[in-house]
């Protein structure tokens, strides 16, 4: 049984990933627990009447690992469904086993709407394209992915706001280059800006964020890391670079080495947030924009998920504290006419 | 003969727009001008060496008038070149006969690198898009055209930094319905972004800056105008629409136009760039990115125009105050190898 | 029994609005209710120790309406006087019968200090007087009144921090009007300032917050609503001007009418507080100065309403966070001395 | 013969102040001065054809002098007339002799629109008024007025953009006491304000801007001096009232000092337009609020004096750089209707 | 015994300052009490199970008083060790008696490092120092010492962030004067700026947060005052070096005290951050240099109290969100490597 | 004979560097020059009244080289002494010959007040220091000084405002060691502040600006190059540091390398300021503070250089535009009594 199914009097019964821990005392001294797990479509709250201080501090270390849940009780509370069980006898913690991790993260955490598997053969065309004009792109890239960047298709993008789900990261990039492709790609009609080097964005948007690999833990748990605190994604991945090239005899100071470390640095478009420089090339510019289009589009798509048609959602930060609108839709993407 | 064919030591013998005007005195008490000429890809600083006060008079009010200028020296001037000659003997003010405006500033005034007739076309194709959805829209946008905006074709989007040419404002919005086309257009492949609407936002990109046509003066003149200082384009599109539906016969609190009309006031993205609300709508956010990339994009392309091949070119107000660095190109977009 | 007569240890029995409900979980699954409650006066918390999930959901759904309460327990708590009941046997919810609106939210809501009648006559000299130099204005403001704001002297003028009670929105144009008449009528005196249009600025209070009355719902739930959100009050009344004009002849391009719709747009002053434009007119300035002026010394006057003489209140987050200082006063306004 | 009769072709010969002086060099080596002159109402250029290293010198140290002219040549140039002579024998500097000091700047400064006799004779009205409640505050106001500020009423009240005029500083606040008696003189009208301590706030309006007279030079050279670069009129009478009090035996720590300190202080309404803190009080507020009035308006005033109706006017940078607009006005301050 | 010896499961018997009280109701209808109590070093959450509301009313004004705590239960909650006992029984508010105030304090309040002596001792010789170079410098400090900052040695520099513990102010004057005496005294080198003044300096730094003892009240309740919100602690102490002077025959117009008052007035080097006045002395910089350089450094030295080598603190509101890393430390401050 | 004895009618013979030149032309079509010429103290304007259309171009490209002047007229102007020759009889561009750079450069430029070889010595005893603690940062130090910053003793730390004199690179972290020193130096006293790792300081403080010899060009020219366009010298340094690593075998991965590389990227102290991280230890908020410190504290220093006592300066965009207070100073630094 998933979360998905819950149903208000119904009991439940399954696995779910534990994601959060509160225990709080009562005022008989006696403790409980306060959970929230969720599975790869839905986040629930769960209240355990009754635990042990032993119990407690199981729970609280068993942050990131999967419950099996007997016969829960599905209560409405405050708009949504909340599970209740009285002790831990209904609670098993399981250990993973010989299960594969991607397996068990697509079953119970929330998880990018596009397979790692197309994500990769996209990457890959786009690889073999950067190649034939910047043989020296692939081999960094390749070369970043292997040392550095090997969860690269299950991190999220961002700790919070956008793309903060398993494969954001993927995602977010994914959609950057179809971006690029469709605006400049010649296979698609006549690139629309002139001094665009197709290419060379290209391999700009597969590194730009590829430093969150180092500068944020895993996606079951997204803190900063120290790594990530001293330097941040945009260093690492400018110093990445370097790496790669001396590592494999590449000349770090030839000039496509340098644009291409332009935009990395340039990515956040401004000083006050985070690059070094600022744009000072038209690629620079639009990989910029791109960026900046895709992470602002996302936040509205995340928005949208739990919002109902003709409603304003709440407060985003993200989007200057906006309740965005949801407006009902016509397939053909056009408003709903009753 | 045409100003790009100037040359150090041979005379000029031609017509150009008078730009600009100065009349300054020398230290005998005679008069003497310094104009700004241009024709429809340079501008030139030309000096008179003596002037009456009549004629003083006479030349600043032709500013926007055509010169036709008989042996005029030409020298080389702090790296520019530079037309002098002694006396007014050898200009004449032409009064624009029975020319159409479009031959004439055609000939004089920098203008789109696209053509009148192609941008109209466009625009009525995605018209005719809109028309099948939003029957609505089309009535709107061909109100408006008619009564308020026929010099539309022919208007600089900006007074400076970007599409500040003939034409600018057309091309402006003809590129980001490439744009959006581009992303979204299910013809093209499947659309990027989910709750796009493509006809409400092809309807948005070409009301969104029309305002313009009143807000600033012509393109040979580009400053605010009265109405374009109380309202502005933001504001006046706005209530060019309620018009519209009014007389139209359409119900302008009808949700369709609700939501077109929001994209108009979000358009700027921010409070403090004009936008009274910000964007609401994932339609609104793109609007306003696809905005901001084009605009960005253009001042690039506006300053690598006289801009030599690896070199920085000048500080960019408009883009952070960078000094812009132009790469050598190959014709497929990537960075030329020597 | 009104709210401003409780004493603790005196049992409570009379009606108040139910403004706040939260629903929370006791440790033994039983549900306990946190109300907040108010008449015209006063609010207080109400706690009801036992509520089954049925009541809970009816009492949820109250929010607005009136609770009779009989016997409630009066405790100090926290240096605030809160009301105790068992369960909802001494409570139930009273149906708005035929008494009228006004009666009803006389007595249940904080209203404005000065009457509706007061202020609507007030009004009417108001627009007597501005009638004979635009007699378009009068008819303008009779059409937004009739069409769109109905509930103006109910409306609250902001979901907090200023006049945020019934018939705040009229009570702040009250004192505008005041404000403006004060300076500027010359049966007062001499006007202060020399280029300013006395009608049409009374005209521009009267209308510059009328568009709230659909920006933000009733005084009872003063949130933002949909049309508030993807359009604002200026730019709803802006549009409404133009409604106006057109349903009645008037033409909406004269100067008069330009002019009274530039002080709507700009009577937030700077763009970054929404105005699409900043001030161009001595007028405009006048009215957004006044606006200013009215809304700070409100927000002064409602910090002192619960404030002891001699002593620093609260953070005021409309006031820079400063702790507003209470002076001791005499009747004349001067400085209290023992 | 006064500059406002200036025509030309017509030689003018009369009395000016030398307001700016730039000496030139021309290509033979000769020299030639540039001057600006003015008198109560008009600014013009004026050139000296032939000027000696001496008489160069003499012309730059006169600066802040009247010069008497003979027959000067007056030429259109630039859109204005010009004065011109050949040389320093149509020029003479005159001394000021046995002429007061109001008398000769009546005639040759700018100077405000209101007497000095009937701005003294209402301060001297509001003192008996503020004594009545607050005699400290009379005592304190009277010995800053013997002791620093005796060139109060002949001194503008900014270096630039707002009452940069002679008796400037002396009329803003003229204006400002004006504005706070319409609103809260109970002899005008019920106050509009409740918590508002009228003769405190009509001390602080006195107070608020007198250390102007030491923070700035003299009208005739209104630059910030080496006491107003260290310390700001803001500190300045901060520390006067102080020192009045002390001279005359009240005591500073009492609340109505305080209270009226801190108007002082807080006047600029945030820290970031150097106020140490904000308005705490209802009565500071206010004050702020009513500078912020009048000097709003003023701009505005002086904008519109060189400004044809129904024209835009310059760029005004105390006012968000906005181009005024001014509409033709009645009698009465209405739109003037053709 | 005291709270840095609680361990889980031992019963904790010893005083304890009771710094914050909370009284809450439990569901039964019973209150119970959430307290914080600290000795000199530590910090820990203490529960009382039942109280009555008398009790309730007796806790909450004993806030700042010290408990004597019998048999108190310790058990670990939320990585923290909490106290608990069931009722008032074990609980004594002690009254202070005849222990004279720094023993007190010194027992219950955190402290700064350096004790008062060693302070005392440090100012005594830095004014020797100053007295000898500008005598009127030493009388205005000991009048001010004398007349308002008695408990200038207990204060705390801040109420929240950097050196809000007891001496806090002290602390951070003592550290100031060392930074400047390293920078610059040429008993330890040839002083490093040419145009500082070391004396001018010293006497600043030891005045330029004394205002402080009357912006804020004690060590104990650090909140602002209504003389810290009607003024603030830089015009508090320009104000008290004006009555020094005069009360002590000290012209405070002369040259060195202008100069003095300026960098108290301009310390916080930015009109936003309170200063009137932005630094127009090499002095005022380096004075404001060097508060900026201890009060950051003192941040980072608070929040390495609590955190382990090689792990990244809290985020830190003060350090622009930082979450501070702290590093594994060798005795001679480099980096500890196993 | 040098700059410094130029007077007011004594013929000027001698060497100077020129340092900018515009070509004008006169009302006879004739052209002269205006020039600017420096030695290593002064900087003069030098007018040549003819110069042919060869000469314009020959001295165009002599910028940066030095003139043989021969018996040039001196004459006052606007209150600076200026050189004229009638033609290019009296100018002759000297070659560069065999002089080394140091000695011709010494003698044109305006260098530190500190020599060479005082620098290099201190920097080297500095070195020693840290080898013993640090062997790998003396070796990436000398690494970057070999291959990349050869001129670094020669480079001025900035473009304009602070610094911009040759030397000033080196002056600047000389100043910053020896503050370094003076606050944390065993040697010199108790250490002042207690997690500061000394020779990690000293190590960022060599390396924090050292990526200006490639940011910007040559003392002589110092404008942005290509480089430091794209990148900056923040991240130029960050990635030396990891190319000295990889070159000599340490590995760039271990603690205090990370440490290090934090404090370049974070020693501008804020996003906005360049710096991609804010300061997360207590060793990178110092080094960013003594910048900050030394940096401003120059801005004075360099003020006042041409500045009278008691006046004040010009406005100093690099210090707020203060006009900054110059006082007379005794050879104790105390304020000079009269």
């Amino acid at each position: 049984m998933q979360l998905k199914d819950l149903k208000a009097g119904v009991r439940f019964t399954g696995k779910a990933l534990l994601k959060e821990v509160q225990i709080k005392r009562k005022k008989d001294g006696d403790l409980f627990a306060h959970l929230q797990i969720q599975d790869g479509h839905h986040l629930n709250h769960m209240m355990v009447w009754k635990v042990t201080e032993q119990q407690g501090i199981q729970l609280s270390s068993a942050k990131g690992k999967v419950l099996a849940i007997k016969d829960a009780d599905v209560n409405p509370f405050n708009d949504q469904l909340q599970l209740t069980v009285n002790d831990m006898k209904n609670i098993k913690v399981v250990e993973r086993q010989n299960d594969d991790k991607s397996t068990w993260s697509g079953t119970y955490l929330v998880h990018a709407p596009v397979s790692s598997k197309v994500m990769r053969d996209y990457f890959q065309k786009q690889l073999k394209e950067i190649k034939k004009v910047y043989p020296e792109f692939d081999i960094i890239i390749n070369y970043i992915m292997k040392h550095y960047a090997h969860d690269f298709l299950a991190h999220p993008a961002a700790k919070s706001m956008h793309h903060s789900f398993l494969g954001g990261l993927a995602y977010h990039e994914y959609r950057m280059l179809k971006d690029l492709n469709r605006l400049q790609n010649p296979k698609i009609g006549k690139p629309l800006y002139h001094h665009v080097d197709i290419n060379m964005d290209r391999a700009a948007i597969i590194l730009h964020d590829i430093g969150k690999t180092k500068e944020m833990g895993t996606a079951e748990n997204p803190d900063y890391t120290i790594l990530g605190t001293l330097s941040s994604h945009i260093t690492i991945c400018f110093d990445w670079i370097k790496e790669a090239c001396d590592q494999n005899g590449i000349d770090s100071h030839q000039e496509s080495i340098e644009l291409l470390r332009h935009i990395i640095l340039a990515h956040h478009g401004r000083k006050e947030w985070g690059s070094p420089v600022v744009p000072a090339t038209e690629d620079a510019m639009l990989v910029h924009l791109i960026d900046l289009m895709d992470s602002h589009m996302e936040m509205f798509e995340e928005a949208y998920v739990d919002q109902d048609a003709n409603t304003l959602g709440n407060r985003n930060f993200g989007l200057q504290n906006v309740t965005p609108f949801k407006k009902p839709e016509n397939p053909d993407g056009s408003l709903k006419r009753d």
